[in-house]
């Protein structure tokens, strides 16, 4: 049997310990795994200085060392986000109907673990303990392939926090951390059907469709963020212009920036010189189609690339439109189902919006960057689903389980004459 | 572009006009489409009788044949199926959860359909009808791919239901009949990842296990139902033997029919020989363990290969377990995820079996039959998934939607500093 083969079902087990597991045991685990990342932060930083020290000398720098680079507030701020989602509230075990049948019988749905869950990403190593923290306090098992930039980094964390399950009786398979890290050894773990529950990459483009194509296991997808902002002919201008400066410049390079900005025309002559002005300010080049670039002189015209585009930069395609209907075609079209925003005061503009667009968040006057779990009252976030199924937009704890049934009777049968005594 | 990719556009297409439709929109259309199979019922069986003959000519006979087969009843069972779909509740705009965030955003969670679903499915021409109403109640489109043994009336049945979509304005793309049956289209079907949400295999294990290894799309399989019903030490007798008759014979050659009864010792010599009993008067053939086979005489022995098997038949694999803890490992070992059943009167035991079973159903004094859509308030059932995700057990319309976020907010940003007005 392969290494990773043997490795997943060590986890496999272990996932069943974890389903055993009361809500006060895993807050306590978590508890133990933040003390102990802050108190093994020594050998944790030492395992990063090589990371550090290799990346730098293959030439890597600036924001993505950055990325990669942990000091004493990093790791203190990476047990803090444990024991946040060890205050979480537990999924699992959660009674979501109940419902008693004609014939007696009492249904519930209720909420269980997923069992393996494996985590695919990328440089930066807070996300070791991230994922794991939020799929052991969902009782799941976790195996985590983390990236080769990393890899010291990653394992350190992972030694550290499966100390913690040994000292909890927890075989310590439940955080599985994969070494080897061939690509040929990720499309083997990805073809686990047998044994992995769902596998969830994070990281760029690339990496998610490389886990796509070669996956068999279950598979969710967060691919990329193109998020619009439709300013309505009934739009509070004052309020869009805030939305528009919120969504676009506060942090250019996440999946809930801003991307494209579709103008209402009868209120474009009005607002597009303002928004021009407030955002080339800030730095933002804009590129627009014909009408929005007669009424803002020397904007650049944008192509059907602009709109498709995830620009994750200080840049926003715009384009003035005939009515709502033609706002919703326009993101039908170029969307990504991430997230959509109208600015408007009527509302039954705000519904039909709202009814048409089938993007994972829709917002009506507020802000794009709040699809995000902690904003949206999640606690903690895995990951971003713009994929229709399981979950769908911001992932918490609770996407991290399932619903089954739990059926209570007394002697039911469902034919007659099976009855016997 | 290919047939089946310019057919799965189409079909895409014709979900946004599924996903603007309100519940009685879609009862209504669902109503005329009962109406219109009676109405179109001649042509529906001139159909079925040239795939009835063409599988005649071929040696196809008995059981095959007659699921093959469609009369004046079951037609009129199809319409009636199609009109008790219509009578579900919607789960469409369901607000599943509300919270008010401390900046005073509100954030509702909405079900909505999941958008195009592809069905992929063997013989029996009902489904045909069955699986569309049931994808348009919930808002989704559809494309259908059919066995070759149904072609002819599974046309017949997809144009009559296309006309009752042409007349509510949507277009006939919302049901989508692939016609082209060979294995090659099929897989580009399964691989189109941009266009198709969901495939849901229905048939044997060679199908959905055809349907997963190519895949490129999410699927929700279901494989098989190695059911289990462990007697337990405070078992009421009489009432396990009752659960034990129904869950064998009712209807052997379903799902959720048990295969595998496991007894625990202190019972096992009161017990079994009443199991057996009853069992062998109704033509069951019992496989056992040696403590089995050391109380009921002539029982045959067990093979792992028998406790792993789905019988599908009058045949039961037996076992005598220590306590309550083997039974469940062994679940855990041969099991395949789908309904596990204890019997007993000590609320303590019960209740450490549904914690300790992962299965997509688990029962408590009732029978493995009961693990149906139907039976568990489903209203109607598109298949009984054993992958925990997404949907756990039986599967109904809601399913087929998913969760989403809808914020409303009055200007709220996300960093101060964006407020410009």
């Amino acid at each position: 049997m392969s290494e990773v083969r043997t490795q997943a079902l060590a986890c496999r087990d272990a996932a069943q310990a974890m389903f055993a597991l009361d809500s006060d045991s895993k807050r306590k685990l978590l508890r133990d795994m933040a003390t102990a990342l802050e108190e093994g932060r020594d050998a944790i930083l030492a395992a990063n200085r090589r990371d550090v020290q290799q990346a730098a000398a293959k030439g890597v720098q600036g924001a993505m060392l950055d990325r990669l680079r942990l000091d004493d507030t990093r790791v203190i701020g990476m047990a803090g986000a444990v024991r946040e989602v060890a205050a979480l509230p537990d999924p699992v075990g959660l009674v979501t109907r109940r419902e008693t049948r004609p014939n007696g019988l009492d249904i519930e749905r209720v909420r269980i673990p997923l069992g393996v869950i494996a985590m695919i990403y990328e440089a930066r190593p807070n996300v070791t303990a991230d994922a794991a923290a939020l799929c052991l306090m969902a009782g799941n098992a976790v195996i985590l392939r983390g990236g080769s930039e990393a890899m010291h980094s990653n394992l350190a964390i992972g030694r550290v926090l499966q100390d913690v399950l040994e000292r909890h009786d927890i075989p310590a398979a439940a955080l599985t951390l994969i070494e080897d890290l061939r690509r040929e050894t990720m499309v083997e773990l990805l073809q686990l059907s047998d044994i992995v529950d769902l596998a969830i990459p994070r990281g760029g483009e690339g990496l998610i469709r490389f886990v796509a194509e070669h996956a068999r296991v279950p598979v969710i997808k967060h691919y990329k963020g193109v998020c619009h902002l439709y300013v309505d002919a009934a739009a509070d201008e004052a309020l869009a212009l805030n939305l528009l400066v919120d969504g676009k410049t506060s942090r250019p390079g996440v999946c809930n920036a801003l991307e494209t900005l579709l103008v209402h025309r009868d209120v474009a002559a009005s607002f597009l010189p303002k928004a021009a002005r407030v955002l080339e300010e800030r730095g933002v080049e804009l590129r627009g189609c014909e009408r929005s670039r007669a009424v803002v002189a020397g904007m650049r015209p944008a192509s059907d690339e602009d709109y498709a585009a995830e620009f994750l930069d200080l840049i926003l395609a715009v384009r003035v439109v005939d009515d709502l209907g033609v706002a919703v075609g326009h993101i039908q079209r170029f969307g990504s189902d991430h997230t959509e925003v109208i600015v408007t005061r009527d509302e039954s503009a705000a519904r039909r919006f709202v009814q048409a667009i089938r993007s994972a968040v829709v917002m009506v006057n507020a802000s794009s960057r709040f699809s995000d779990g902690g904003e949206l009252g999640l606690g903690a976030e895995i990951g971003i689903s713009t994929t229709r199924l399981h979950a769908y937009g911001p992932m918490g704890a609770e996407a991290l389980t399932v619903e089954r049934f739990v059926v209570r009777g007394d002697g039911q049968v469902r034919h007659p004459q099976s009855i016997v005594t």
